[in-house]
């Protein structure tokens, strides 16, 4: 039974209330209910938590080394600058799946480069909501993979 | 009647204590005073904080997309690197004016760049804490010429 | 029951027979199994197809304009420089969602840039094989909320 | 009383005859009016002049080494590659303002950059014709600040 | 009968007298001279004007607003930096064509770019004074095409 | 009595089928059609081929070595990143015209670039598909002006 | 008697727990305790602080203002672009001393700038947990030098 | 008795026709008989193709793992930009030698740059047709200590 | 007995009246007498012109070429931009001497680079007005020694 | 007892001679002594030398080889250049601390790059002449560590 | 009979002596012994140096100007940034082969570069002490093919 | 009486030598017998050296601290990289000016930018062996204004 972080970044909790048309009808409670939902059927669990701090991530995931087999993260706009969240998550050691809702690479060039990619496992971006449900079920089939070899 | 959040970004609490020369002798309660009687002048209200935390400043931005109605911000060294709090404006949907004490255009080079200024009405730098005078005066102006049309 | 067409850009034949610890042991045979399987599971249909030829993928992609409702593409090393390729999905108006086995955003500099994703979807990278089990589940379920909306 | 001289850089005489949604319906002479009207409400007056060519508003300048006090100025296009200008603003001892009609900040790469910036006093940009407005009333507020002082 | 404002940039003046090799024996009155001839065959006029002031390019722009349907210029060295020629042509709302005598895609670096295209219909480059003559024909013909739709 | 070679890269057989707004209603028969009845009005004859295959492209530039007097050229997304097609230009020694139907110097920065551009005569860019006529018109008068010197 | 704020950036907590092969053994706790016992050894004291939040080590450089001579610190990954950790350092107006356990100058590019060092007196980096010690005997000494001089 | 791919990129069927004073008088058919009978001599077999197509020359070099003990390249213009040849030639496991004519170090910047470069033993530029003879001896002296180690 | 055109670009009219710790006190006038006893003493003459418009630089020059044998110039600010200054020197075919006040090498970055200077013959720069008088010197041994060629 | 072979690089002799605000008052001498006096008390060794030649330095480096146990080198200017120095220290096997008497991580862009500080244990900068007493103790105390292990 | 210099660049001596994985067992003594046996058995002669010293360096090569007919140089770490040397192959008027042991196309950013390259008739890189071997025969081919015509 | 230091840098004793086109007949010796008559006419000495060896050309430097007032120098290829030469010009607190042979303004790229020439007075470039003799006359009218002043 997989025990599962999930984070998720900056201005993330606004989802669903504005700009529906580019982000979506889905709220940030309705997201973590799809998680937590998906997670049960696969007899895993999620925690899920929401910051706008940048120290609170770090902190989680810091806590996470304890208890968390896996991260799923969506940094928001801090997979462009912050390098303290990218050591918080190569010091923790946990496999680490990003996700973005929309895609990424076809933004603003500021945008496009993440700082968190190269300590993750790999990234899922560009398909609204659901890239959380395609990033949850990649990080479960990860750790059952790791698990049996 | 106007409802007006104030941001003073980090750092900006040490204004008037330190190096009168370059940054004037007028402290951070001494513009937030001055800013609360322009406002009680032209029959609107400003509420001003000041934090040295990136979060802190996107939690009060994210407040007061339930009550402000404009936001005055002067992002001090958040300017050159918070996509965070850029997409917390942005997502707030509420006219943002940036202002800098000094030119910020006139500084070493990596000090120029303004993350913060596309997601803004516009943008008063170099004179001193007045920045701040003209600032509220132009969001006034700016809401009134909304409300007009 | 959505048509979909699988492209497997330049060397992904040789897939499963060198390097198996970077890139699995799974063929591409395997993968072209696996991907029908569970298209079929799901009411679909896939087409595969793997050319070293820049010019084969685009004819591939123009043809699919005839029959097929959606491209889940592994452009391999094309993913760097072929602006025809990305011309070619475009023009072609099908939803397209690129897959890499590896994550790309790790690697040295010129591999991180991919010149195809701004016409895409979305992305999924990082993954092995199951890259492609990710990308087949996303395209279904964004060809079925097209349908929906 | 302070003398001031208002510089509106090349097509700046097209305002308010083209393009209303994004420059306004105030015609060169209306800002000119508005700023002589309110220079004469603080006991000062200001010359206006625009032109086209890169030397008239240098000769201008050089006059007004004679006779102003302060200048505020709106280079329109030669914001980007004037450094002739910018030695003529600095050479002439004079404080001056840089305005601008729309957020110079938040446009094209090339466009964002002001050669001009490091010889003024500050800048305000984003506020439509009022950027002209606030501009003269932080002039007229910096040497009244520079009098007492 | 469509009405056409040529323009001839710095030091074209000088077309024919000099580097015959490289820029021809025609002289700028010869070109003129067959841009004439050409538009009265076509039933159309042109009024062409050579200067080595980028401000009064600038006028002449403004000035055709009143009376010309279209502009075709050879920019000469104000293709590389003259932003306020580009306003100018924004601004007028004219259809124009960018002619050069050689390619200056084959120049050295700095020679490459220019700043006038963005506004620009489209671009004609390294047909000697051919270019000019096929300029005009392409103009003609964008005039006609947009009378008839 | 001239031949020319016109060649078509990679996605223009789809012009006129997809985006007319953007890229005219000219299917490329149309254009092909146009461009032979002009060649047959002036006494010369062209020869026309499309591919998506920038190896095709260079064995075609390589046979007109026996045959042709010079080529016509919309090298489409090749424009941007062919050096082999720029090499079998150069080795060809036949004079060679570039045309785009789209302004390629406002698009995008990567789109900006031409590495063919320094192997060709001259470039029209930007008059959709008569583009192809006038790049027709200046390769007969080219050759017609070298066949007299 | 020298007053010292020592501060320790984002994810040194973990020091000494994870990857002693590159960060040594030494737990911060230990590091803690040996910059206090060496400083009372000179009589002199250390506060230490860890923060995964750059506004808390914001807050308590201001407020070592009012209590410390000088400031050791490890800034972590906020030295690649915390611009606000930069301004509190040179706003406190304290002597500071940046020190890193590995060997910045040879990491990845992005690591081996530092945004702090410009505000700094100096930087130790590449001696394990000795970084701190000598970090203190320099600030010690520095202190000392300024005391007499 | 060594086995040896040797390949010629694009335009390279054209050597000794054109240019000579750049690029010599002998022709491919030249060189390759040089080739084979050197190979000969040393009791070796080469193979030698000329593509102007880059999924050719892939395609070869992925047949060659079943017959090959090594590969010589001169990948004409692609050099500068075929990723995908650089991860045939990494994939094939065969130790590579990269040739070139002519010395492109000394050339335009953009040509200097071989994408190869990385995945090939060795280079050798410059020497005109010789560059290939002086490429087999270096490539069966390395396949014969590989041999003996 | 060679006749020389001085020219003086923006801001130079300037000279002597301020800032004479970096200008020095000679005034243009001064400067101009200088040169001219000077070439009287030589046998030559010089005729001097200042301007703050680009254009009338240039239109100098083209005069130029109909009564002069060399040019000396002091381009100003025109230094870092004016391409079309540059085309008119080069154009003229006169040789043409750049001289500089201080020294450009020195200062910051965007004026480090001439945008002249490789149509010059040569550049002195650095001794104040002394530099216009080393300039007068070299050009008329330029001159005397091409006499004598 | 280690041995330690201590270098400075060029201009270095000049040390407390010029510039004794910039550079202090102690000379090379001065110092030389300070380091002997230290090693002696901690029973170790140091050689000094100075030298203006890049190869002489190398020389001494590779002299060191038969006899030293650690390096302490100021680089001086080569620290920016001299890779031929950097291979020498990484040739020797020899462990290496890098002082600067100044903070180099402020000085002008140019002066930050240090092509030496990938190949040494670490770097030591800013702290005056008492940046070589601080280099000379970390260098004991990584070899004494380096025995016990 | 054709006489050759060889020049060894820095640290070069210690070939053979260290870390003989990557630049193998032979000394530069026994690589002297192999060309100087080669150059006899082809009735040439070769004479040998090794030096550190950039200047010593430029000296042989000024010194060969009265008794050599070509170069053979490995620049060791002054490929990449001795421009001195450069201009001393260029003004010695003698052919220059550049030879590297290790493959410099494959090593970090910085070492890619060669400054010594286009003044050099070619280059071979990658063979370990072959490439000397490879290197003198393609500069004993070259000077024979040079006599004969 | 000035005492003037006069240095050559690298390869310029082959001056007259070779290619007397670019660089002229005038020996080295010819130059320095052409200083020394001119610094006596106006009771003046120089010493003039040569040096291939940058160490050499700083030693020289730093004697002249004792007995020179004045530096001439042509750094030849060092202009583009010893930082080392910089240094010693700018301890040596003596005034010193550049001179060049040829226009280093013109040059490729890499060869105009000088290091030398903000630590110089002022720098002469581009009139072959006279650039000496202007800048031992510009030397001597610097030496004495500065004993006027």
């Amino acid at each position: 039974m997989a025990k599962i972080l999930v984070l998720h970044g900056p201005n993330l909790n606004l989802l669903g209330t504005r700009e529906p048309e580019v982000y979506g009808r889905e709220t940030l409670a309705d997201i973590d209910a799809s998680l937590m939902s998906m997670a049960q059927e696969k007899g895993s669990t999620v925690k899920t938590y929401q910051s706008n701090h940048e120290g609170n991530l770090i902190d989680l995931i810091q806590e996470a080394m304890a208890w968390a087999e896996g991260i799923l993260i969506n940094p928001g706009a801090f997979t462009h600058y912050s390098y303290a969240l990218r050591d918080a998550i190569a010091a923790s050691g946990l496999p680490c799946i990003e996700v973005h809702i929309s895609n990424i690479h076809s933004r603003e060039a500021f945008r496009q480069k993440s700082v968190i990619a190269a300590v993750c496992v790999g990234a899922i971006t560009g398909f609204g909501w659901k890239s959380y449900i395609l990033g949850l079920q990649a990080l479960l089939d990860y750790l059952e993979a790791d698990d049996r070899s």
